[in-house]
């Protein structure tokens, strides 16, 4: 491993990053699921306490998205991106927002991490954390944090 | 890289990980933030959104391990590291008991994931993410679900 390979490794997760966030706002969950390994595991913000498979994860996506009435507006915020040879990481906070099919606005800052493997040549994500901080005291998610 | 360096940095790892918990259990906050990198990056169960280095992130945890009134127990279960060449992370589920100085028992199953840089020969961890699951009908953190 070089420099050049590394830049380029960095470069390739930043482009599925990029890829992953046009297809969330689209809300097209074939497209989101081609870009994770097939046994991802994954930490959601919502139960279960893990998803194991893109299919089993998939369904968590599809109900979000039907969820929202129009398209999910979506940023990223405080991106590191750590790639070695075959294995990578990013971590960042993400804001999601739209309206849902109750009327209700949504605008959330969640924090986002995830681990990737190159696999055939191909970099996909191999492992998704996604959550909200809690108040242990009163026992309420505490959703008005600001980056 | 070849697959004995592989299994060496894994094993490195996973020897880390292993004096993670035995500090968690001594409640030893100099020992854990010895493990991580100064500029670690880490998502808590609890607010704010981020901490920024060991010195805040220490915070954290000598304010955990003041409010429980003798040891902690620490279990971990589906564990799963990944190392590349500088670059590698983990995930597992971990089960943290004991008693509050107020005399509530806790017992908890989070999501955790690690990732870390190798650095000047040794591995570090350079990112922190724990989590629990939250219910955002209620806005109630979801604290009883079982691996």
């Amino acid at each position: 491993m070089n420099d050049d390979s590394q830049t380029t490794d960095e470069a390739q997760i930043r482009f599925l990053l990029d890829a992953w966030a046009d297809a969330l706002r689209a809300k097209d969950a074939d497209k989101i699921l081609s870009l994770y390994s097939p046994d991802v595991v994954a930490f959601d913000v919502v139960p279960p306490l893990q998803y194991a498979g893109t299919e089993a994860y998939g369904r968590s996506f599809r109900r979000m998205f039907d969820g929202f009435r129009g398209p999910i507006a979506f940023e990223t915020r405080d991106l590191s991106v750590e790639a070695g040879a075959g294995v990578a990481f990013s971590h960042s906070l993400v804001r999601t927002s739209g309206t849902t099919k109750s009327g209700q606005e949504i605008d959330r800052w969640l924090r986002r991490s995830l681990c990737f493997r190159k696999i055939a040549g191909t970099w996909r994500i191999t492992h998704e954390h996604v959550s909200l901080p809690v108040n242990l005291e009163s026992g309420n998610v505490v959703l008005n944090l600001q980056p």
